[in-house]
């Protein structure tokens, strides 16, 4: 099955059982803004939970905060965000319609890709088995000259980007003789600065409100907190201060579902070292960090690391865990050493010192960051595209199913009397009202027992127990397993335990430890 | 001890143990808004997985979603927020001070209370015990005087807010003579409407931004998905949708710590039923709530309904339960049938029909709503102030102590090595190690045994468990408990089961099984 469609199915089938809804669908919708369904729900809080035990309740020298959207609009001054989280806009006079410069180039860009794609695929079909694609890409010239000329444009693009230069941004888009995709002239305006936070007017005085800004990522709550959570909690470098919440940025180009979204949710982390020794903590937490997504089981095949080779003004190191998505590799987690350029800003702008006396060194400050930070909405959508499969059964039947982690999976165990009659439903919901306080069951007595399974299998249910006549009889259940549809045939009164045992947190946990 | 002092102490004893601290405190703080800290984000998290799994876990009709903040502009015209969620502001012209309208008129009839309450303290005195209150307040002249004085002016003002009759609330101002606290004088504007929510621009099209609104409430969330949930996930009526999230009010005047906040958190169900069977699942949640509130222990006497009088437009039935606060018994948590109100506006709104078919009825219908809506931050102030209590030991030290509820408790187990010599640091790690994966524990070997004892009373850890040198002899340790102080000896091998069995959530959870 092409990627492609893979893709598009994984969005529907979110869509079908209840995972992902576009917000506000009876308005016709929000753009690049998405609630999560009754399944979603309980996947996210899951995959939630998992990362803050392994952050938190794992690791003795880390704690957790919860800081609030609204912050003082001083403190985006001091990170930089008011003066150059930016995107750099053009309009086209024509459509009035507006776009992101560096997207159009890059678009233009990938359209050189895709000639010599072409080209390469053209020649292999002609020469068979005998095409040897680098010595073709090296000596056809056609291949050449578009290589060529995407170097330049390429490095130009770089360049401008680098030093903020909008009118060579503009300069490219009109030699490039980019066209606007809507009316297709090429009547540009200048290239402008958007700032990507959302602001909002706090208060009402007499004398005009207070501009606030909506976070547009939640490490800030975690530095100006630094100095209460480090004194009150007692804390002695080296420590951690974990946080799971909203940030917002206002994407004009959001695209692939939940991947890029207006309205998400990250999973940060900061953990505050000695100067000197934030590289060797980067290593370690690369690692973890690492570890934590293959405990996952989908293999270790799906993730790569992608370390930068340009770094931010404020990092000395930074890598990438990387997720094979249907639309490639893709960024779900980032690991920085943000040196103390944070802390140093705060200390700047509040006049308040922030600095750590280390009792060890018998001297103060300001500590370093080695910093992980993750989107729970990716995390999410990794975790649905690994899960997803199709299998072609016996009768030609298509089964859809999850093969979601049994601890991240939003029902542990479907409950399911073969009939209604015969008192098999009775019994049926007797064990549920008994497992009901362990983990999450789902009771369900409509359709054909097949078609149960099926539906199980769509929302990722790891375990199926069916209640049969000779239930009454033993009290013993069938178990079915969703990744291999055996059944087994066990005691009600093992029940709780044995399914406990595979979906509880615990145990993955148990994995992670050092 | 007076219950002003309390709060003032709850409130610090918030900040030194990490429970709440004000946002952007390095920056001198940001008004009505809070930062909940490493304990307080624990307890947060046990209270929203309390109410979840009440309501979801174990309710097999009711399922969850997590809606975003943003939403369709159009909703909140669909609501009434747009024309009605206003408050009725007023300046004082020379200070430039802005006050609520209502709150100027509502302290102003707080002062005859106090007049009264004075006469009444004043006569008490000099009659002693033969003072009949009753009796005095009837025939008192000046009491009378200040109580017809006060049921005038208040009259007045019901009459007013009820008509939104914006002159009129001025009117009262001036003819009550109030003055403004910072100028004292009575050179006031006119009344103007102030709307609660935060708006902000979204998307940057050439054409100009949307803007849209902060949710002030999570309810809409969960009305404009009625039909995606109700359909994707199988539900029949009657069935509920819960969800937790932040909502935004731009309040003037912010109260009381965290129990009035403009950035909160709501923890919300809708629970959609036939036309005319509202008022009995009305009665069937304000039971289960209040059920709810007390299986916490702080006592039955904490707790009453408020049953409203007068109703909301779209209400048929409503009531508060309140908690008895520092500050007087306040809500923490509202019950409201809401008939079809808000799915009808969306139906009108929007163009799209919602509408449930009823296959027992054999009809179509738009559902009636019962509502249960708690503020998290309330509710975890209400805990706080329940659990808050100082004792005076023996030699007079005073024991401050959090009697919070064990399963909702930040730390379930301290783990004290009594030194830190002869093996016993090492032994206590040990056991941390292998009991961390079960709940959150919490390391300490500084100070002596009582400080530390004291420091776990502070942030409310139900159990401590001490490694002495008998431990190495036959592996037992101390257990010593919170509330009574009291210790007993036990295996290492039983810590596990007795400290989960004591603080699972599971045990609260069967506290409600009907």
């Amino acid at each position: 099955m092409a990627q492609d469609d893979v893709f598009k199915k994984l969005v529907s089938h979110c869509k079908e059982y209840g995972f992902v809804f576009q917000s506000s669908e009876i308005y016709d919708g929000l753009s690049a803004v998405y609630d999560y369904g009754q399944m979603g729900v309980e996947l996210k809080n899951n995959i939630k939970k998992y990362w803050w035990d392994s952050m938190v309740l794992l690791h003795e020298n880390v704690v957790g905060i919860d800081s609030a959207i609204f912050m003082h609009p001083t403190i985006w001054k001091a990170s930089g965000h008011v003066d150059a989280f930016n995107d750099p806009l053009i309009d086209n006079k024509d459509s009035k319609k507006r776009y992101r410069a560096d997207v159009l180039i890059e678009d233009h860009l990938a359209k050189y890709d895709e000639k010599i794609g072409k080209e390469v695929q053209k020649a292999a079909k002609r020469f068979g088995d005998q095409f040897d694609e680098a010595m073709f890409r090296e000596t056809n010239p056609r291949v050449q000259e578009n290589l060529q000329k995407r170097d330049e444009i390429h490095a130009r693009f770089a360049k401008a980007l680098n030093d903020n230069n909008l009118e060579d941004l503009r300069q490219i888009i009109l030699d490039c003789e980019i066209v606007c995709p809507i009316s297709g002239t090429r009547n540009w305006t200048e290239v402008r600065q958007f700032n990507l936070m959302f602001s909002t007017e706090m208060g009402s005085t007499a004398d005009g409100a207070m501009k606030v800004y909506l976070r547009p990522e939640t490490a800030q709550g975690i530095f100006v907190n630094f100095l209460n959570v480090q004194k009150t909690g007692r804390m002695k470098i080296p420590f951690g201060i974990a946080q799971i919440g909203k940030a917002f940025r206002n994407e004009i180009v959001a695209r692939q579902f939940i991947f890029r979204m207006r309205e998400f949710e990250q999973m940060e982390m900061q953990f505050f070292v000695a100067p000197g020794e934030e590289l060797q903590w980067f290593e370690h937490w690369k690692q973890f960090r690492m570890k934590w997504h293959q405990a996952l089981g989908f293999g270790a095949e799906k993730y790569r690391f992608h370390d930068h080779d340009k770094l931010a003004h404020y990092a000395n190191a930074a890598t990438d865990v990387e997720f094979e998505m249907p639309f490639g590799f893709k960024e779900v987690e980032g690991i920085h050493s943000r040196t103390d350029f944070d802390l140093s800003q705060h200390e700047k702008y509040s006049g308040k010192k922030i600095q750590y006396f280390d009792p060890e060194q018998g001297k103060s400050y300001v500590p370093y960051v080695v910093e992980t930070s993750i989107g729970v909405d990716r995390m999410f959508l990794s975790i649905l595209a690994g899960s997803y499969h199709e299998e072609i059964l016996e009768r030609g039947e298509i089964r859809v199913l999850l093969k979601l982690p049994p601890t991240l999976a939003p029902v542990k165990l479907a409950i399911l009397p073969l009939v209604k009659k015969d008192g098999l439903a009775e019994k049926a919901r007797e064990i549920m009202d008994d497992l009901k306080f362990s983990f999450a069951c789902q009771y369900d007595e409509k359709d054909s027992i097949g078609k149960r399974y099926r539906r199980q299998d769509a929302i990722g249910t790891p375990f199926c127990a069916t209640i049969d006549h000779q239930t009454l009889e033993d009290n013993t259940v069938t178990i079915r397993y969703r990744d291999t549809m055996e059944q087994e045939r066990v005691s009600i009164d093992s029940l709780q335990q044995t399914i406990s045992e595979k979906t509880d947190m615990k145990n993955l946990l148990k994995q992670l430890a050092v």
